[in-house]
């Protein structure tokens, strides 16, 4: 029996302006016509024993994820609400602890709201394949196999390969030929040198933040390594509340637990640390170069979202949400455009934007938290879905074509 | 006694998306509060024996010519409507029979409307030097003092100085120190190896657009060289219309005209021609380029106007028009924001705008022609100006600069 565990925290200022702090990326639909927290949730579709999933979400978001998830249709096992961030590993011990006394046998997946995923048969192999090591007491992370020396992630080194009853603990085959490792060893983001090592060596994994294990094992090893953590999270249930729609928790005492994520509290230090590699088409969303990277690049590696025209462009993305972009000559730059603010940056300073924000922020300005107050595509699940299912009317003039 | 004739025409999609079809860039304010066309007409204020504009435009513009001058309360000698574009020359042989036999000794002072000036007091003492060589039957023109090789513009080559009383036939100096020259020849735009030997021999100023001389003198001149166009002019003016707001032009007959400007109709082959070299900080607004090229660029070679927030940005002109325009590590492009349109371009390219403009017209698009329907700052000159008398609240973040 598996429960997803859905973290959907995550402030999302790297893809401002379309993801805001009030509104962030996780609820919009940046790719494809569902949010990326309702694709996630989809992912599991028609995968044996998987029950509704727990959610773990900022108490701001709370009727956001409430009405994405009833949207949906397919339920939910609660939605868990975090007073404050203290990272993901006290997040899933409240999930844990929440979760044992009503499911004993449960494993708990946990996966980022804000990612996306291409080949989904492809993951869901690679959770069957998770499962008999899970519940034989391993704690099992998903490496992504890395097709380029990126250094804005965080590397899993593989150990030793698992074999024969280690590997299928439960006597039935369910490898579906995907080999399994120990890990190694977590590697903090590297420098460009190192990312390239990495790639060629074959044996690094990026870090993909998705989690299998038992929540009963979760809790003894984060007991042994960081007790705080379970001590802290029990007080805040015990003293939190449960209501027709949301379960919370106390302020206090989860304020005390340590802020610390589940690689650092639990994936580091634990010796049944096990990876199982994927290659399905991940992507982080994690900047706009990102959603470039893995968006379908036209003949000019372009990728154009909305009502663009543009005349001789390259390697841009450029993404409008109901206005006319026009652009002439540029190259290597993301333009994107809402109704109350336009962003343009170089490509390889996206991640500058982080700075735009701050700074608006300290000044006081809206557009840094919310959307323009006419502009609610997103009010709720449907309005939000018909809002982003763009009509795409490109019009390309190439240099030198007569008009 | 003059009579400023000015040439309210112009399509102006070459600014476009702030200047529209529907709306060009002669009735905006695009350098300072007043609209383009507004600050031409205030430019001859203070001077003597200056009249009231007749203004000649376009039919469809005809009521922002008439707002725009009523909005200055000082008042006109007539809007002249074009049925149709016949440029130049055939709008200013209406203008000028039309005011002949009411002001039978009038000199005419033609100018466009979409020019900018910044030394008024320059200009005027030119138009006081011009006066007495118009009134002995000159044609007068006014050559820019070229401040680079610019190969956008039309040169006027000057020939001999005039001097004693040929330069000054009242006998009175009202020369002012400054020398005025025969017309050697008109010249097409050059490119850029003729447009630096132009600014290096110092003989050859940018053809302005703007003349003086009698009404009768011009009427003999176009009889001359072109006659066809003062009789197609004779009646359509004859079988026109003057009503209390506006002059009508007879459609049919004023189309029967040839389409010649007053450089090539007249100027080129009057052996009257006379130039004024003018050092007056002249722009013709042209592009976005050439209002960055003028525009009071800061440390950072930036023009920036309106609700911007840049980080490390340079040689960039950003504007934006009431919502908030970000950017990051981009060089040498205009950024132009409206609450419908967004326009990028690197700074080299953006004449290009006219192919996007086109390409939008041919395809039907709203936004090539008027402004958003919700986005009427310009209904009247009042809302005009207050819509864009922005606040410039920019907030600049250094490279390395902490947040």
């Amino acid at each position: 029996m598996i429960v997803p565990v859905i973290l959907c925290g995550g402030s999302g200022t790297r893809l401002w302006p379309v993801s805001r702090e009030s509104y962030p990326k996780q609820f919009l639909p940046l790719a494809g016509e569902k949010s990326l927290l309702q694709a996630t949730v989809g992912r599991l579709k028609g995968l044996d024993g998987v029950l509704p999933p727990l959610l773990m979400a900022n108490d701001q978001h709370r009727f956001l994820v409430a009405e994405q998830i009833r949207a949906l249709g397919s339920g939910q096992l609660g939605i868990l609400l975090e007073p404050l961030a203290r990272s993901t590993a006290p997040a899933v011990a409240c999930a844990a602890l929440h979760l044992l006394p009503r499911y004993p046998e449960a494993l708990l997946l946990v996966m980022p709201a804000d990612h996306t995923m291409a080949d989904i048969a492809g993951f869901q192999r690679a959770v069957r394949r998770g499962v008999p090591l899970a519940r034989s007491g391993a704690m099992v992370t998903f490496g992504i196999l890395p097709d380029r020396p990126e250094i804005g992630y965080g590397y899993i080194r593989r150990g030793s390969p698992l074999a024969g009853e280690e590997a299928n603990p439960d006597g039935d085959d369910t490898s579906d030929g995907m080999p399994v490792f120990a890990v190694d060893r977590f590697v903090e983001k590297p420098d460009l040198d190192n990312a390239r090592r990495f790639l060629a060596a074959g044996d690094h994994y990026w870090n993909s933040g998705m989690f299998l294990f038992r929540a009963d094992r979760y809790l003894e090893e984060l007991e042994r390594f960081v007790p705080a953590i379970p001590a802290a999270c029990r007080l805040a249930l015990a003293g939190g509340g449960e209501d027709p729609d949301f379960l919370r928790l106390e302020r206090d005492a989860f304020a005390a637990s340590p802020t610390d994520s589940i690689d650092y509290a639990v994936m580091e230090r634990t010796e049944r640390g096990v990876v199982i590699p994927i290659d399905v088409g991940w992507n982080d969303v994690g900047s706009w170069s990102s959603l470039w990277t893995k968006g379908g690049r036209d003949a000019d590696d372009n990728v154009i979202v909305g009502d663009v025209v543009e005349k001789d462009v390259a390697g841009c993305y450029l993404r409008s949400e109901g206005k006319l972009l026009t652009a002439v000559g540029i190259r290597d730059q993301a333009v994107v455009v809402t109704p109350d603010a336009v962003f343009v940056s170089t490509m390889d300073r996206v991640q500058e934007v982080k700075d735009i924000v701050a700074r608006l922020k300290a000044a006081g300005r809206r557009e840094a938290v919310i959307h323009r107050t006419a502009f609610r595509p997103w009010g709720s699940f449907e309005t939000l879905n018909a809002a982003h299912r763009f009509q795409v009317k490109r019009i390309t003039v190439r240099p030198g074509a007569s008009l």
